[in-house]
């Protein structure tokens, strides 16, 4: 478990992910402009973490509304609560769980005003709503992890994607929350690490999430996966994913396809792990899912400095789309999905 | 065609491969000190780039040996020359065209001198064999070149892995003279280049040899290769080996295998292009290719930064085996062939 982010009474306090993994630090956020630059410059990333951050932000403006403690005047505190709520709304609108998230504490807010309820009780409301929503996340997490672990045995060799764990949901994660539950029942896991070019969320985020848990965890290069698994065994791959659709077809950080051919190949039993809410059961297939093409000079520079020519033409998708047939389960909070979920997902 | 190395008559100039892509700096190496280093440094690197440095390297000792231009004193030039042949030759132990190469320079010396030749003519028969070592190279690339082109169509899309061009070898390649080649006939190839974690050739060296010679390149992450077949299409898969066995089981650039996988899925064309030296009779199959481990720190370490915890182990092979079974066919300077080499390769 990992403290991604946390109510002190008074501040979000968040561990700050670009400081990762050279150092541990965590940043008390007690007003808005603080808030803002934080999920904007990604010292929380991860559409879960995010939607928790955003929701927090919303009951720590009401409480500034309850308790007029803004920075500076604020004639119309009602007025300045809302607006504070769309500027927190709008920081990446790209993430559907930010948005998702604030509404319900605003719908949370105005319904409690609208009962004649105090700003204070309001702002109560909405701090409560904000709990729940964490708490659900780490709920979904541990179900996630229980489905998942006994698929593990002893020592089992697992190769995992991006980073899915604490840092990129409420504390546990997805793909790793199944790890941490086999490690946590002794199953000595042994994860081998893909490090997730451009963005290194496997090198800088999940080796550092594993190791300080005490988990054995290896990395490799994207590109030495299939040598992997066609030389020292494998036994499972894990991922996260960003979207499914109603056949199985899964969105996720780009290169996953490439371990699932792979692990097609050699035999490796490949899962998605992922709750409920990021299945799309609108999209009847992978082939309705966008990919977003994201900066080249995420693929040109690192650490500041040019390795490719600087103006060299770069193909740099967001994610892919792997194929529900080379998939072997969607592990989610109510078990081992298999496709069509049309049926056990809506009703449930 | 780059000039990556070559004799000025009384040096030995060569491109400096760790300034690219950011600049283009020739070096006039004039020292034994000098070419160490530079080959020491990977100033000049490619198994057949730095035979053929180690063996002009060996004419510029024997130029010294015959005109007493030393630094420093000599008292017997002949016993120095077979010094630094020695030095020269041992700089990268595991590069066998390095030693294969200063053999046959000394070999060429002392043969001249048993004959009774003046250590000026030695000096000179040294240096013909290491002009004819070069063309020989270089013949060779166009030859691969000239065999491999026929396979690409107008405006055919490839895909390479590492960097095999003119930087790695004499100056033209082995899959890259294919693709300057078809792009000689007016061809106009679309290549795909993979960046080739950990040490990214493709994307410094890879990415600057083609755009330079105006052909279309476009850089993915090694990750992304699998997506690019499903989601774009891709006519062929075009790299290098670094060691080939009799059965066609080709080692070469970590990373190489995963391509392989994904171009046998999505069926696209996977060509190694590679001179008859490569080629390892004795070896039955790939399963006999000893594949060493280099440091971890060329996967912790980006541009002097960690991007992983410090001491996070690693699993980092210089390269992988793609089974001969995905490989379609195997494209050298006498045309493209096929498994079982042994009755062909051995005649020729």
């Amino acid at each position: 478990m990992i403290a991604t982010i946390a109510w002190t009474g008074s501040a979000i306090r968040i561990l700050d992910q670009t400081r990762l993994p050279e150092a541990e630090i965590y940043l008390d956020l007690d007003d808005l402009d603080g808030l803002c630059e934080a999920i904007l410059n990604l010292r929380i990333r991860g559409a879960p973490a995010i939607g928790i951050a955003g929701i927090y932000g919303v009951a720590l403006m009401a409480l500034h509304a309850a308790e007029g403690s803004w920075q500076g005047a604020a004639a119309d505190p009602e007025r300045r609560f809302l607006q504070s709520a769309q500027r927190i709304r709008e920081i990446r609108p790209t993430a559907v769980n930010l948005a998702w998230a604030v509404d319900r504490a605003v719908d949370c807010f105005t319904a409690a005003r609208s009962r004649g309820a105090s700003l204070k009780d309001a702002a109560a409301a909405v701090l409560t709503a904000a709990r729940e929503l964490h708490a659900a996340d780490l709920d979904a997490s541990r179900a996630m992890g229980k489905a998942g672990a006994v698929l593990l045995k002893q020592g089992s060799r697992v190769l995992t994607h991006c980073n899915t764990g604490g840092l990129a949901t409420g504390g546990l994660g997805t793909a790793l929350a199944v790890v941490f539950e086999a490690a946590r029942r002794g199953k000595a896991p042994c994860v081998y690490v893909a490090e997730t070019r451009p963005l290194l969320q496997g090198a800088r985020l999940t080796a550092w999430e594993l190791l300080r848990e005490g988990i054995e965890a290896t990395v490799v290069v994207d590109g030495a996966r299939a040598w992997l698994m066609a030389n020292e065994g494998l036994d499972l791959v894990l991922v996260g994913a960003d979207r499914i659709a109603a056949n199985g077809d899964t969105a996720n950080k780009i290169g996953t396809l490439g371990g699932a051919v792979a692990a097609a190949r050699y035999g490796v039993d490949f899962y998605v792990v992922a709750p409920f809410s990021t299945f799309d059961l609108n999209l009847p297939s992978g082939a309705e899912i966008p990919v977003e093409q994201r900066s080249a000079d995420e693929v040109r520079c690192l650490g500041g400095k040019y390795v490719t020519p600087k103006t060299a033409p770069v193909w740099n998708p967001a994610f892919d789309v792997t194929p529900a047939e080379l998939i072997k389960g969607w592990i989610t909070e109510h078990g081992i999905l298999q496709p069509p979920f049309d049926g056990g997902l809506r009703q449930l």
